[in-house]
Parts: C-alpha cells; sequence; structure tokens
C-alpha cells in the first residue's frame, strides 16, 4: 500500500490529496466523497440511517510507546464499526478527522492511513471525508454511517423480561492485552494474543446485522466499557434487571494463567475491563438455542444469563448471588482509560 | 440556560446524561437522538444527505484567553453548518467529540454547551451524539447532517465558462478581529464588529440552500481559508479561470482605517485571511442580477468577477491584472492558524 507521508512536505492541502488518492473513488450511495465541502449520499429506499462516533486521544486512549500506527488506524475505524453493528447496521462509509503534530514522523502517519484505509475496504466502509489539523497529540475522530432496514435497527431498550443474554466471541482479553504492554516486563508465553487483540480489535459488526435483519435480538450494546458497566447501559435503557452467571463468561485461551502471572483477578479484567469490542445482546424467545445460532452464523456465542422484571444486574456463582464492586471505564471520574489494571494485591 | 458543569463532578456518564437533558428529545427525519450506540436518521424520500466534518483545537484555532466558551460553543457548530450551506444543503442534526483537560472549570465546559446548543436550535440541527474523552487541551469535532433536494447539490466543480462569480457579505472582518485580540493593545474605535466576526461567525448558510432549490447556482464553496485559495479549490475543480476585480471586494465599514491602524493591508486581509464564512459561488446565466437576487434573498451580494476559460485567478485593478503572492491558510506548511497576519512592514 501506501508508505510514509511527510505533512511538512505536502502542506494540508497536499496531504487531502494524497489521502483522497489513496482512498481511492468512491461509488454505491456515495455521489460524492472527498474533496468538496461536504460528502454526498443517496440513501436507499425503506433503509435508515445510522450515525455513530467515537475518538482516540494520544496518552489517554493509546500511546506510541506501546502501540503501531498501523493498528492505531485500523482500531480507529473498528471501534465505530462496533458501534454501527451493535445498532444493527451495516457500514456505509465514515469521515476522520485526524490532529496530529507538525513534528509527526513520516512513516507514522504512512502507516496509520494503510491501516484505517485497509479496515475500510476489508469492511466495506469507504473513508469520504474529513478535516485534518494540528494538533499538541495525535487525536483521531471517526464519525461513522451505517444503513439497517426501516424500524429494525437494534437499541439498548428493547429487551423483554426472560430474554436469553448472549455474548460474543471472550472476555477480558484486551484489558489483559493492555496490562501487558503496560508493564513493560517480558511478556510470559502465550501472552502475544493478549496484546494483538488489545492493539488490533475485530468487532464482530456482521453480526449485529445479521441478528438485526432476522429479528432475532431484541437488544444490543458494544462492549466498550466492560461487561458490567455496559451491560448497566443495557439494563437502564430496557428498565429491566438481570441475573449473570459468572461461571458461564467465555475467557480466552490461557486467560487465567496469564493474570496470574501479572497477579490480576480474571473476573475482573472479564467484568469490569474495557475494549473487548464483542457484542452483547438479547435474544428473542423464538429464536433458536445460542449455541446453534453461533454456529449457524459462524461466531462463538455463549448464553450468559437472562433478564427478568427488576433492576440492575445481579451476578451469580454456582446459582448463588455475589456481590461485585463498580466496575467499568469513565473518562474523568476514573483513573486514565491507558492506566492498566491493577494488580489484585493493591486494590 | 444551562450554566455550569463540572466533570469531575458528574464523571463521564453523568456529563453524556446532563448533556442529553440540555439537548432535549429529538423529532422529525431522528428516531433516536443521544443515548444508544448509535443516532437513527429516517432520510425523506427524493433527499440526499450531506455530511462535513470540521475540528477545531486549543490554541491552534483558538486561545480561551481571546474567546468564550459560549462563542467556541456557536463557533465550532456554525463552520460545520457554513460547509452545509455551501453544499445547498438544510441542516438536520450533528453529533460532537469533545476532548477536554479533567482540569476544566465547570462554567468554561457549561458555557460552552450553551453556545453550541443555542446555535443548534436556532438552525434546526440538533445534536444526535457524540463522544467526550479526557484530553491535554480542548478539541471539539463537528460532524453535521443536512438534507438537499436529489441531484440539486451544489458542488465546488460545477462552475461554467462566464459564469458570474458572486460573494455573499463582506471579506476580511474576522481576519481583522483576530489581528486585534492577538495584539492585545487597546483595540482602536469601531473595532467591535471585527472581533464580534471573529469569534461568533454567522454564515449564511441559509443562502446556499435557496440558491441550490431554485437552481441559481451552479458552484459553491465557503470561505474558511481565505478567498484567494477558496477560489482557487472552486477553480480547480471546475477547470477554469477567473477573472477577479479587486475593487469590487465588498470590504466592512472602518475596515480600512482600523487595517491602517494596525499597519494591515486590507486587501491582503480580505484575499489571503480566513474564517470569514461567507459563500462564494458562480451564478447560472439565467439567474437574476446579483443586487435584485440579494434584495430578494435578504442577504448582501456582491458580483466581483466572472469564470473564464483557462486556469487560475487573474485580479484585476482598474481593469489591468496585478500580481498576488500566494495567500490563505494551511495547516502545518503555514504558520499556525492563529498567528494574527503580520504588519505589511513586517512581510
Amino acid at each position: 500500500m501506501g508508505g510514509s507521508l511527510d505533512i511538512r512536505e505536502l502542506g494540508e492541502l497536499g496531504l487531502i490529496r494524497a489521502i483522497r488518492r489513496r482512498a481511492g473513488a468512491v461509488g454505491g450511495v456515495w455521489r460524492q466523497g472527498i474533496g468538496d465541502d461536504a460528502a454526498i449520499l443517496r440513501p436507499r429506499a425503506g433503509r435508515e440511517l445510522v450515525v455513530t462516533t467515537d475518538a482516540l486521544v494520544e496518552d489517554v486512549h493509546f500511546r506510541f510507546r506501546t502501540t503501531d500506527a498501523r493498528s492505531l488506524g485500523h482500531k480507529s475505524l473498528a471501534v465505530n464499526l462496533s458501534d454501527l453493528g451493535a445498532t444493527g447496521a451495516r457500514p456505509l462509509g465514515c469521515v476522520a478527522t485526524l490532529a496530529l503534530p507538525r513534528t509527526t514522523p513520516p512513516e507514522r502517519l504512512g502507516g496509520f492511513l494503510d491501516g484505517f484505509l485497509a479496515e475500510a475496504r476489508s469492511s466495506g466502509c469507504p473513508l469520504v471525508g474529513g478535516d485534518t489539523v494540528e494538533g499538541p497529540v495525535w487525536a483521531v475522530t471517526v464519525t461513522a454511517f451505517g444503513e439497517v432496514r426501516r424500524g429494525r435497527a437494534l437499541l439498548r431498550g428493547g429487551g423483554r423480561p426472560a430474554d436469553r443474554l448472549v455474548v460474543s466471541g471472550e472476555l477480558g482479553g484486551a484489558a489483559l492485552g493492555l496490562a501487558l504492554l503496560e508493564r513493560e516486563v517480558r511478556p510470559p508465553a502465550g501472552a502475544e494474543p493478549f496484546i494483538r487483540r488489545q492493539r488490533h480489535p475485530r468487532p464482530p459488526y456482521r453480526l449485529g446485522a445479521e441478528l438485526a435483519e432476522r429479528k432475532l435480538a431484541t437488544a444490543a450494546i458494544d462492549l466498550s466499557d466492560g461487561l458490567a458497566r455496559d451491560l448497566g447501559h443495557l439494563l437502564r435503557e430496557s428498565r429491566l434487571g438481570a441475573d449473570v452467571h459468572l461461571d458461564r463468561l467465555p475467557l480466552p485461551r490461557r486467560f487465567v494463567p496469564v493474570c496470574a502471572h501479572l497477579g490480576l483477578d480474571p473476573l475482573a479484567l472479564a467484568l469490569g475491563a474495557g475494549e473487548d469490542y464483542e457484542l452483547l445482546f438479547t435474544l428473542a424467545p423464538g429464536a433458536p438455542p445460542v449455541e446453534q445460532l453461533g454456529r449457524r452464523l459462524g461466531v462463538r456465542l455463549t448464553e450468559i444469563g437472562r433478564l427478568r422484571r427488576g433492576r440492575g444486574a445481579r451476578y451469580l456463582r454456582d446459582g448463588l448471588p455475589v456481590p461485585l464492586p463498580e466496575t467499568g471505564f469513565s473518562h474523568f471520574a476514573a483513573p486514565r482509560r491507558i492506566k492498566a489494571p491493577k494488580p489484585a494485591a493493591e486494590r
């Protein structure tokens, strides 16, 4: 693909031209992409448009010491695809605003664009516009657009009592990866998948669209701030409670020993730490058994509990309630996101 | 309206709730506003959707020493309304990403939101989603959506030979305001309108929609980086040249004496400095005379020249060509935006 991009040589206009060239021409629903005051989309009949936006800021969400520019490019789009998927939408395109220091190394900017555009291509979410400005640190804001059949969007508030509560994939891996990166110690054997997971999330955004299209799910949210917190959002908007079986949480292979190696509590990571970008959803009564559905859709799905009347989540182990501390990531109130989880002993 | 907002007290979730409450419920084309993974829009039949995004970064685009938070809130939406108008679109709504230090004074955040939401209300462009994150400085990214009748969008590349070249409003005022703010000297008599213009731009975004709706304009661009530079974009995309009469440029009242007071060249400001957020457009041959059109639309319009075959702009004074230096704002290559224009003597 691209290679490096020297902003001081290109200037703002040259940079926009270079991005436009690399992004390529747009088609499909787009009448106009990069290169005018705005992008223009011709919506398809019978579809609703879904819009989501997310920002990643250097030294808050990531550090170049522990991530590479290409992964950052991938991730800054992927976190938005995750939100689109959670609404049941298929990606249509995106705009990106990039603030960066004028001292940015050319290979860093080139790598970022390569990662971003590769993910844009593979997900069918072309870059159609944006803004490039100077800033004291890197800050990437992406706004992504998707479409969903009229009235089929998945919302947080659609859950009903007795709906099954399902998560895709595995929990806690990204947070463990972050802990490994931030410790700066030689990672133990088997640590590589967790680091990859942190740097290079692969949200199952097509799953949400399938669930919406086939009317299988009643509510959904993507897991960006940790299961406990994101489930809280879903329950609050659905005005319901839930029983969650801790012994059913899908943990990655070698998760428990690597946590032990770092002195971390696996359950705290799986429940309380963010950036898994998996899908949490509630399954309508008429939908097939979860394992069968997962096989059909080609995604690992796990039933972790059920919605019930009442408020808030009740966590059970061996069928008995266990108390949990407040967990999950919050800007401003909590420690900065990139502060990795503390060893259990320090808490 | 609102008053102050303490982020350290509210936390991220409390802040989002407070914004959601102040922004109010959405309706019209919006099925879902703030409060889910994404906003959902039901497009109207026969309309195309227009998307634009712009970022403002502290100490690059503005300083709190020279602007107030309420004006910043207004401006961060207004610059996007300007881009929508330049495409001929009517505003539908927006999402905003706000990066800010955790030490942000509560009245600053409250003021910003008041200014933003007041402009959102008066322009019919409700806030439907966003992201709030921590950052080393303020960085505001707004993505705005508009609609335009199918096939009627104004693009930069639609100009034809002999089309009249028209600007709305007046040129150079915002740049003069910036110079006054950055000099930190007691502003001379009559300086207040320029400072207001810089802090609180009022782009004529309804004008673009009128021109598109009635098929009066063939091409348009908003003046964010200076007439010379933005005209260059329009000409390049239209593959044409233009003759521009310098003696016809619409300068604000008292512009020349206040420029003289600061030792600034009025023409350099009117042509080369940005942030006027006026509309530059080309008028179809069948359209009425410019002054008559302006009266009908309730906007000051000035015919400053014509398109012609060839490449690039030719600037004329008393009908004779005059050479102009390269002007206009560019990130990275040029000095930082908030570095105000230098006195003529220093150039």
